[in-house]
């Protein structure tokens, strides 16, 4: 039986392109900046956000990590969203292994968070407080419909953090999703912030990698910092290489994966027992709330994986579903007939 | 002129008792456990709080740390209030140097949380979550008008944490205000937490310290972190000696201060262009939202200060007010009279 | 029987002044800079320390925690002898709360560290290593005879430092020892320092409190890091009563102690099956090696409480005594008394 | 010109084999754990080290931090020598990020520590001390000639660990390298530790990723930390397609390396002005001090590399030379020769 796998975009798997770019690889050690192939990465990735610097890192949690490692001293604090990746998915690691403090704001349902909030939450300076000094955004906001956030909105945080002397840091993971959604280039998009991650993995498909970007002072910090994480690798001109395919050949396919999902949200709009505004989906990330009565989110996606469509059980009575590059409009269509299916029972 | 200081009961200072009782304490080197009147404050603040074991901190900040130290490993999550002081006033120390990954959860105006968020906040055993391991109430709730948690609500609370295998940290800086208040002993209301921080300073007017209270080898591993913070004090008798008289003779008048901060309540609640609602005020605690046009709470302040009302601004339109020991019927009478004045210009 | 408490000079009780001091003390909140009891100790100490400011604090330990914390972000490491107390006795909470990576370098017998090691030891820029960023000294050497290291040694190091872009600190939690047995005052001998610790507990016989000195950023990031560690205290006037008594009647009174110390060292290299070098003994620690066949320290130790005679066993053959203010030169003839029938058996 | 580079093994380029294997490897989302090649890899790698269970991570450094990480709490103390990889070259990451503090012993020039030192710095239960932990040793030891432990030296740590309730952990980088030196199996040298890490780049060329090993309870809690560090890659089949044919068909070549450092170690003690003992020489690192009157190690670096040979210079007087899978018998000759004719000018 077909598996249709839309449980996350970061299942994908390289390109042929990717595999033939990965075996030619020209490859130095990249611990003394002596691999080629990433060195035309960072480049690449810098001039593709608009900043002077790049670094190539194992993953976008590890780009969160040394990013807010790279900002943030002991006992700094940070202002970010309570459906954040970084607070809600990343172990905490920043406290855990950082010493700094996260200031949970309330997320909108469209992932911004108010200017309002952000600004009441900067701490002045008293013995009692930690120093605030990063704010950080998602874009797209992985648990907030994948939404992207706006230019202006974006535009806005960062003139609010900049006049109070805070830093602001972009989880980009999907930023390529947003761009094209919006129909801007990613530099626009990550102009206000101070650092952005993305990864070259999830919807761009290459098998591993992550870039955080910034100026030349924050990338310096930032690669030392990589390296005290162990994240320093040697020949990784061989992830570089799918990294470079990733970003020159698979960007602007995003497209396909936005149609996809906006089909797969209008068809379960459509299926009683099931609730989805198909208006919300915007990019490549779809979350339906199982409303038929008995009927939990993991008992769903256990029926669904029966029949070969695997979803993500998200909350009790929420799955998400992702569309990628591996993901066809027939079998959007094949998996729509299932869940249609299966909830008529 | 005559200043009534209603900053806060922090400021009180020790009573001529308490003073004896300092220059002719008995004393020894309490790192090595030989100060015998730390051990009797100990054993007696064990009893009061009905936990088989105590030990003498420098202050409530160092209670609640070395609590959540002894209780949490690296990138343990605790789950506390976001109004709760030891999120909120405690420098973010608990992440700072422990590593402890803060999840917050909104404050009711009465200081409790809603059991439902708690319970929905314990993370299920994934690598991308930190670990849930500790529940932090604050009785009575500084921010949240000085409220009292009830029994019946602490008791909930430790069900639903013990069921789901985590810890319950109170803060109870000042737990006996909520004792008196409820007409209940400390004990009972504490039976529900497996560790609690009480502050002999603050209403009980000793001039130094706190207790965290729990079972034997939470002591010994508080003891372990209260070393590592540099609070192992040689002879320390001194200053259990006014924590002793604090326990001793100073509990049953803070009656005293929840009348004095009702009277308080009552007439501001009667001057234009203040608002506050008298019944919220049920111990020391008294906010006030500022509402004449013009007027900021910093700015009101300073009037009052100039006239020898001393109180603190903890919002752009928000002050408090605080009762304790060195504050008399008249001078609240005579406060009130100040605020009168003030805002009748 | 009457016991002769050689263990430690921690072990000092108030005396009659400072008790009385402590019962009159004028006090505030120390939180809010308003104890002028603290405020008059602290600029005492800054003065005798030849520093712009001074903080109080909890412990020896929390002053040098707050040191290295006040000069040393995440990851930067220091420099300092392996016979040190911040090494070897304060539970490695530089590391284990600061992030801070220690270095350690062999201490000659008489507690310097060579400077060509210094010199050594400090890293190149490189991704590989750690930031050096704090050398510290200890003066006198606890675990080395409790020897004051010169002015120029200290200055010499400081110059290294310096010249590196390091900073010096001393804990100094006997720094009057060295000072009268050096025959100078303290100002000179941490000219070079730009952090000190000294202690008014020990020799000075003050129950509680130790100082940190340094300059007025240097103090505003260390008052900041003593509330992070909760070791803010309210009415800590009362602590610094004691303290300022401390300072003003009881430095020039360790030379007896010395003497004491000389004699005690003395006498015990008369009897068989102990080994000390009374000519290293110039400050108040003695430290004497247990020779004779089948004795070991631990057992010497029980052997001489039963006596009413108690030191400290600080290695399998090793034990010390420390002379203090409770000590007379009668008692340190019994004490030799005792030693020698014990030995002699 | 042809260049001979002896900077490290860390340099080596991945084999025909390799590229082929990468450019294939069936690949999953190892997050998930459901990526078949690096699941085979980590079987093979626990088979090789005898342990129940591995974990691929990105690098030695994340290795061993991931190892220090996972069995050290925050204030724990590990034993290491002072010349260990994991000491001198990895950032102090373990108590930057992981609160943990170091505690290093003097390396033999044969990169043991006494036995005796190692139980002498055990430290009892007192609140004054951090707890021991566990005992890093490093096979083959880098800084210390590139020698390999024995394996009644290894053993007899262990059992020293065991006999004292601590762990042990092998920084095995180049534990192939012993292996082959030694004539044995891995899995025999290492079967004393509860850990083990070892690389898959360095000698055995692949480009990218090393191995820890341990029980199934230390892997998971192994897999939590590499998640948190942001060590957790997606599709790393391709990485570890290129560790099965490192661990395949590498290791058995190491002897030619062995061979090759032999005869450049020997020829080194031909020439004037350089001293080496060849019989140190015993895998692939060779390290020699320059004893030429007015010749630093950067000064003959620099001139070796103008003529197209490459060393690290590793101490004012001491350059590096390491053997690997690119250099061949021929090249030895030919630096050989190089370094002769510098040497005579």
């Amino acid at each position: 039986m077909e598996t249709i796998d839309l449980r996350s975009d970061t299942i994908t798997r390289p390109t042929p392109a990717m595999r033939k770019a990965m075996a030619e690889a020209e490859v130095g050690d990249d611990v003394f900046k002596e691999d080629p192939t990433v060195n035309r990465l960072e480049a690449m990735a810098a001039q593709r956000m608009g900043k002077p610097a790049a670094l190539l890192v194992a993953s976008g949690t590890m780009g969160n990590l040394v990013a807010q490692l790279a900002h943030c001293g002991r006992g700094d604090e940070t202002l970010l969203g309570d459906q954040s990746h970084v607070f809600f998915y990343e172990q905490g690691s920043a406290s855990a292994l950082g010493g700094i403090h996260p200031r949970t704001l309330a997320n909108n349902p469209d992932g911004t968070i108010a200017l309002e909030k952000i600004e009441a939450a900067i701490r002045p300076d008293d013995v009692h407080f930690p120093s605030s000094r990063l704010v950080i955004l998602e874009n797209t906001h992985n648990r907030c419909q994948g939404t992207p956030l706006s230019l202006d909105y974006t535009a806005a945080v960062g003139d609010l953090a900049r006049r109070h002397g805070l830093k602001l840091h972009i989880d980009g993971a999907r930023i390529f999703n947003a761009a094209v959604a919006l129909g801007m280039n990613t530099d626009q998009l990550v102009a206000a912030a101070d650092s952005v991650t993305f990864c070259l993995s999830k919807g761009l498909a290459a098998p591993v990698g992550s870039i955080v970007c910034g100026n030349e002072a924050f990338i310096a910090r930032a690669r030392r910092v990589r390296k005290s994480l162990g994240g320093g690798m040697r020949q990784a001109g061989i992830i570089a290489a799918a990294g470079l395919v990733a970003l020159s050949e698979m960007v602007d396919r995003l497209a396909e994966d936005h149609a996809n999902a906006r089909t797969l949200a209008l068809g379960l709009s459509q299926i009683p027992g099931l609730r989805i505004d198909p208006d919300a989906v915007t990019t490549n990330i779809v979350y339906v709330e199982v409303e038929k009565k008995g009927l939990s989110a993991p008992a769903l996606a256990a029926d669904l994986q029966a029949e070969g469509v695997r979803v993500l059980p998200t909350a009790p009575h929420q799955i998400r579903a992702v569309l990628h590059y591996h993901i066809t409009r027939a079998q959007v269509d094949r998996a729509l007939a299932i869940f249609s299916r299966l909830m008529s029972n």
